[in-house]
């Protein structure tokens, strides 16, 4: 069952006494009136969704059904990490069907070159997502890709390649248009981050074959769960105030934690989403993850004896679909037959449960948990809102536009200059 | 060529203020007198290391040539961080020849039992490394995958599997025995995060198809190089020195930053040397990493203007191998003429001298700049070294034991109670 835990935060301070702040900054969200309200299209989203836009997804999949292996998805930031997290999520690192190959986030050659020669023999679809079409990284890659495509399917390249990009304007747009490529649209009021729900995530998880309706449905409930203004109700609330008062407290960094490596990039995700959000004005708690218990034996050491200097907050799920039983052995040379018989997804947990109490009781590392019932896609989609309503509110209650990024602009006005851009 | 660069950083402190602490230091470490001096076998490794049992390393790989496509490396932490890391500097991601998959390092049935699908059909070769067999994640992955090897290959298993173990103690040593599987040795003063060049990271790596003899012969150049007492003679001592600086002015999280996809896991690798060596008694910097340009679409917005918290250590690297031209376009939609015929690599570069630039002139975030050459075994083998060096000395100026990790006991004891292990 979908819960949160604050009972390993150390925590004293009673949560209501943020209420007045909180329902402040709910009305803000949810009238429309706070910073950055031009961008709070998410907010509704999952209620007032295009659904021809949808049922078109979903035609778009079975016309391309047979005739491809491998999705090529070509974006970068909010254009990648929603359908990457969800699609190793609910799929797993080793999926079978429709292989999934994320370019146009990166210049790195050796990268590019190696998938150019993976793919070559391969059935390709190529999603492009861009809103403007003049993301350095993805344009380099979609020109490389896209002249691929046409040396494979010639004419046919136009049917295998579909951009996801502004309704009307753009050079994304515009060639798109040129080119015949079916269209998906990025909407004007909801930015890269918090556009996994819209085709920005949900085309090439239906191409990857993931069960779109669910996840719209997960984030219909969340939105219903999560609505009210009082924090005792509002688990996203709760978590909002928690990091707040960590922050308070001097906590300068989150440690994002989960029990699987396929939940790596949903951390990746929500390091997006909170840094990009909260990251300005000299405000913000660094966001940084681990995945246990794999790294219990690399940054283990540091988070039970290290600095205290962060939080955790700790993903727990109850049902990951596959799971082992312990084999027996009749030699028990490798002195392990105590386990036999025991499910693997069983020991996870007792590795999760003995970890928060070596970190919290032991190590004095404040632990928020997440409970969550599976990985299928009604629950990634219902988690995702968890964590938009609940970074929009962080923000608020910093007084920080949730939905800007002007600091990314830096770099890329440095680089143009560099690169010889024309202005 | 190998340069470490200090000019971004701000630092305004003379380095050489430090050299009478760094020489007791050196003396400490090369003398073995300091804390933890029993695990400092690794210091002169690449010279003194068995020339025998490297031979074996070779003699093996040859042994098994054409009988496999998959090496399976069941191992956690240092046991498989720094093969892994090796193996998509140098190899990329998506390599040709021989697959690597790393096994032994969780607990999550979905991951495992994917992997099993996986492989079915491959042609295996299994290599578990672990110094006692006691490790709960390794044992339990590998007596899951010792079994479908059995199933697989019947009696031909034996030659299939490899142990890298203790010379003589320990379950998986006498396991090893009893089976008759061909062992390697894990040296009694060499501890999992110092282990790489040892028959740890070597035997995958030469089963991989790494060169691993160019591998030791660049650790080796770094022994000489970096043998230097004088803080003006040796980066490796002007980075520790740096980094103590940076936490003296209360910095309190390094971010390790490169510019390749391949080089994530050298990143985690680290992370495991600094954070597992540094991170006790309340002390050390948190450890954390980005990968440039992709993670400047995430983390960059924080990076930029977020809380100043952290500095940066960023991985620069000339020659990644394969490069790409950028294609001319006659119709030019997608405005992107203005770098044709330029080199991928160049970009890269760019962007990078641009984020520099952004990050320190403009962000204040402090960066120290490694430079390497390009990403063969042979610098592979250097820049670890390098790091070896360094976090010797970081940990001796902060008076840490750089070579054991007690708070990595905490969780195991209270998970083996949960998990009814046996006293």
């Amino acid at each position: 069952m979908f819960k949160v835990d604050f009972s390993k935060t150390g925590l004293k301070e009673d949560f209501s006494l943020y209420q007045e702040e909180v329902s402040r900054c709910h009305r803000d969200l949810h009238e429309k009136t706070g910073k950055g309200n031009d961008f709070v299209g998410w907010v509704d989203w999952p209620k007032n969704y295009d659904k021809e836009e949808f049922d078109r997804m979903l035609a778009c999949r079975k016309r391309l059904e047979g005739k491809y292996d491998t999705v090529l998805v070509c974006g970068i930031g909010g254009s990648y990490l929603g359908a990457r997290a969800a699609n190793e999520m609910i799929r797993g690192l080793y999926p079978k069907g429709v292989e999934v190959i994320f370019i146009g986030n990166t210049f790195s050659a050796s990268y590019l070159s190696q998938v150019l020669d993976h793919v070559k023999d391969k059935e390709l679809v190529l999603n492009v997502i861009s809103k403007s079409g003049t993301t350095t990284e993805t344009s380099i890659s979609f020109r490389i890709f896209k002249k691929l495509m046409e040396e494979k399917y010639g004419e046919g390249a136009k049917e295998r390649i579909i951009a996801t990009t502004d309704k009307s304007r753009g050079v994304l747009r515009a060639l798109a248009d040129q080119e015949g490529y079916e269209t998906f649209v990025i909407p004007d009021d909801i930015g890269g981050r918090y556009s996994v729900f819209t085709p920005v995530g949900l085309l090439p998880l239906v191409l990857a074959g993931v069960d779109i309706e669910a996840l719209m449905k997960g984030s219909l409930q969340a939105m219903k769960d999560f609505s009210s203004e009082k924090i005792e109700e509002n688990p996203t609330y709760q978590y909002a105030v928690a990091r707040r008062m960590l922050g308070k407290e001097g906590y300068r960094a989150e440690m994002f934690v989960t029990y699987h490596l396929q939940l790596t990039m949903l951390a990746e995700w929500w390091k997006q989403l909170f840094g990009e959000s909260e990251g300005k004005e000299g405000k913000g708690i660094l966001p940084t993850s681990a995945c246990f218990s794999t790294d219990l034996h690399s940054l283990g050491q540091f988070i039970q004896e290290g600095d205290r200097s962060f939080y955790e907050t700790v993903i727990d799920i109850d049902d990951m679909g596959a799971d082992l039983v312990f084999p027996g052995d009749d030699k028990d040379l490798d002195k392990m037959n105590y386990l036999t018989g025991k499910k693997l997804s069983w020991v996870n947990k007792m590795a999760f449960e003995g970890t928060l109490s070596a970190h919290y009781d032991v190590g004095n590392v404040p632990n928020i948990v997440i409970h969550f019932d599976d990985n299928s896609a009604y629950t990634f989609g219902y988690l995702i809102y968890f964590f938009f309503i609940a970074c929009g509110m962080s923000c608020y209650l910093l007084d920080i536009n949730p939905f800007n990024q002007p600091g990314v602009e830096v770099y890329k006005k440095k680089m143009f200059k560099l690169l010889g851009k024309p202005e």
